[in-house]
C-alpha cells in the first residue's frame, strides 16, 4: 500500500474514527481492536476503527499508488500524523518488514503494522429502509433526550433511546424509569412510520461527529437488527436494542392541579447553588414549596450546612411541595432556552412535567421522591 | 463576626488561599486544615490557609460590623461565593450554633464553622532583612529554573531552587544532579549578598498567584530558617531548606569541542515528534547525531516502530553522537525563546550546555546517557 493524502484531511478523519477504537479490555482480546484499518482504493482512502458495539468510517480523497490495506496502532498514529509537519503525508507498507513508513516534510517515522486479516471490517449496510433528516435538527434531538437515558446497560432498552419517525415527524426519547425526556421535531414525509430503539452511547458519538461547519443531510438506514447513520464520508453502523420501549405517552399526565411559570436562568442557578448542599447527601435530594408566588428551594446536611432559595414565579392552582433529586432537575434546565420555565405539577409523589413555556415539542417528566 | 465585601473580590482572595489548603491526608489529621481562616477587623478582612508547608494570606478592604474570626470548608466555600448572585456578600457567624450565613441577593446558605482555635495562624515575618524584585523577573526566573528540580522529595535540596540576591543581580539554579537550570537577571543593589534554597513547589504556587495584570514589587523577607514572600495584599510564607547547595557554577564547561547553532522551533518539533516513540521505552531516551552541518535525531522501539528526523544546524568543531532523556530536552526547549539555540558539547558523556543563542543569563546543563 502506498499514498500521499492531505495530512490535514488525514488528521481530521483520524480524529472521527478513534471515537470507536476500543478500550483497554477489548485491545486486550486482541491488539487490533487498538487498531485503526487502513484501506486505499483508486483515489482515495478509508480509515476504520471498532469497538464491536460502534463501528465508523470515515474516507477522503488521496493519490493511491499502490492499493492495499494495513492496521496501525491507534494511539501513535493519531499522534505522529498531527505533530508531523507540512501539508502532505506518504505513508508506505512494507510488507516484509510488518511495518508502514510515513513521511512530511523532513520528518519521517515507522510504525510496526498489525495483522489486517484479523481486522472485522464493515461496509454500509444496504439501504434500502432509508430516512433523511437535517444534522442540526438530529443533534438537537440527541442533546435534549440522551442525556435521560441510564448510564448503565443492565436494562439495554433503558439506555437506548426511541427514536420514531412519524407521518411528518421525527422523534426521540429516553427514561431511566425515574424521568423521560421527549422531543419532536418536523421531518420529510415517510411511507410507513418506523421505531427503532438506538444505543445511546452510539448517538453520544454521533453527535460529538457532526460538526457545525456546514448544514448537511443524514441519511439512515437500517437493516434488521442493525442501523447506519451516514453523512459526507463518514458512516455508522451499531446494533439495534431489541424489545419493547416502554409506553411513554401514558406516562405523560394530560391535567395538573397546579401550574408554574419562573425564570429559566433565576431557576437554574438557584438549583445549582442548593445542588452544592445536596450533593453531599446519599440521595442528592433538593426540597421545592411552591406557594404564594415563589419558589422556596433549599437543601441541608448536618455535616455541611443548608442552602436557601427563593424565586419569584406566577403559580396558578394549589400550593404544592415536592422532593427531586437535583441532578435531575439542573439536566433539564441546562436544555431549556426559552426564557420562562413551566412546571406543571399534581400531587406530591406524582409525576412532574418540566417544559419550555408553552413547548409541545418538548417535555421532560420527572417523578419526585419522599420528602 | 459580621462583615459585607465585594464578592469578585471575594472569590478572588479564596482562589489565592486555596492553593495552599491541604491535601485530603492533612484533613484526616484534621478536618481545620481543610479549611480558610477568616479574620475580621476593622476596614477588611483576612483569609489564611496552610498546608503546613506553605501558608497564604490575602486581605481585602470590607465593612466589618462585628470584628471577629471564623475557618469555613475552602471546598464549600469556594463553590458557594462563587455561584452566589449579585456584587456583594455578607457573611454573619451564629457562634452558638457554630455555623456562619452567608447572603447575597436573594440566595442564603448556611455553611458549618470549624473550630478556629485550632487553625495555625501565622503573621507576616518581622522583616529585618528584605529585599524587592519585580513581579516579571521573579516568575520569569522561577518558570526557567524550577522545572529541573528533583520531583520527590527524598532529598530537600534537590526539590529546592538556589535564590541568590548578588550585589545587583537576582539568580535561581535548580538541580536534580543530571541537569541543571541556571537563570540570572538584574537587580536593585543590595548591601550583602545572600543565598537561600527556597522549595520549588512554594516558587510554582507563587507564580500561579502572580498575575499578569499590574506590575508589582514582591518583597522578599526572611528569618532563620523561614521566607516570607509578599506583594499586593498577599502573603506567603515557606521553610527555607538548610543544608549546602551543590557548586553548580564549578559543573558548567568552560570549552566546548563542538558548538551547534540550530532553528529553535525546527528542534523542538523534531524532539516532540521523535519522543513519541522514545517515551515508549523504560528510558526515554533519543539519540543526536552532529554531523555534517545536520542533526539526525531518533529513537526506536521493537514494539512500536522508529522515529528519524534530520534538522539543518551549523555545526563548528567535531562531529559527535550522544543520547538524551528526551523530557530533559524538550524542557529546556519550551523556556528558549530566541530564534537560535546553542548546543556545546565536548565528548559523548560529558556535560552538554543549552542555551539560547550567545546567552550568559540562561544555561542549562544536561548530562547523556550511554547510547
Amino acid at each position: 500500500m502506498k499514498f500521499t493524502c492531505s495530512r490535514e484531511e488525514l488528521v481530521h478523519a483520524i480524529q472521527i474514527v478513534q471515537k470507536a477504537v476500543s478500550s483497554k479490555s477489548n485491545i486486550s482480546i486482541s491488539p487490533v481492536f487498538g487498531g485503526i484499518f487502513i484501506r486505499a482504493t483508486e483515489g482515495s482512502i478509508e480509515l476504520q476503527a471498532t469497538n464491536i458495539e460502534i463501528n465508523i468510517s470515515a474516507s477522503l480523497d488521496a493519490t493511491v499508488e499502490e492499493a492495499g490495506v494495513a492496521v496501525l496502532s491507534a494511539r501513535f498514529f493519531s499522534e505522529i500524523v498531527r505533530k508531523m509537519p507540512g501539508d502532505v503525508i506518504t505513508i508506505t507498507t512494507n510488507n516484509k518488514e510488518n511495518n508502514a513508513i510515513l513521511k512530511a516534510g523532513n520528518s519521517s517515522c515507522t510504525l510496526v503494522t498489525l495483522n489486517a486479516d484479523d481486522f472485522p471490517t464493515f461496509k454500509p449496510l444496504a439501504g434500502i429502509n432509508t430516512f433523511v433528516v437535517k444534522d442540526v435538527v438530529f443533534k438537537d434531538l440527541i442533546k435534549k433526550t440522551v442525556f435521560a437515558c441510564a448510564q448503565d446497560d443492565t436494562r439495554p432498552i433503558f439506555s437506548s433511546v426511541c427514536l420514531e419517525f412519524g407521518s411528518d415527524t421525527v422523534s426521540m426519547a429516553a427514561t431511566n424509569t425515574h424521568r423521560l425526556a421527549f422531543k419532536k421535531d418536523k421531518a420529510d414525509p415517510v411511507a410507513s412510520p418506523i421505531t427503532m430503539l438506538v444505543p445511546g452511547k452510539m448517538l453520544k458519538e454521533v453527535s460529538t461527529i457532526l460538526s457545525d461547519d456546514l448544514p448537511t443531510d443524514i441519511t439512515i438506514s437500517y437493516e434488521r437488527n442493525r442501523i447506519c447513520l451516514s453523512f459526507d464520508r463518514v458512516f455508522l453502523i451499531s446494533r439495534l436494542v431489541e424489545g419493547q420501549f416502554p409506553d411513554y405517552k401514558r406516562v405523560i399526565p394530560r391535567t395538573f392541579n397546579t401550574n408554574v411559570l419562573v425564570d429559566t436562568k433565576e431557576l437554574a442557578d438557584a438549583v445549582s447553588r442548593v445542588s452544592l448542599i445536596a450533593r453531599e447527601s446519599d440521595y442528592n435530594v433538593i426540597k421545592f414549596d411552591f406557594e404564594d408566588d415563589k419558589i422556596h428551594i433549599y437543601s441541608s446536611n448536618p455535616d455541611v450546612g443548608a442552602s436557601d432559595e427563593y424565586v419569584n414565579c406566577s403559580i396558578e392552582g394549589d400550593p404544592i411541595y415536592v422532593a427531586i433529586n437535583s441532578n435531575y432537575v439542573s439536566d433539564i434546565l441546562k436544555n431549556i432556552y426559552t426564557e420562562k420555565t413551566e412546571i406543571s405539577l399534581n400531587q406530591t409523589l406524582t409525576p412532574i412535567r418540566i417544559r419550555p413555556e408553552g413547548s409541545e415539542d418538548y417535555i421532560y417528566i420527572v417523578t419526585p421522591v419522599r420528602r
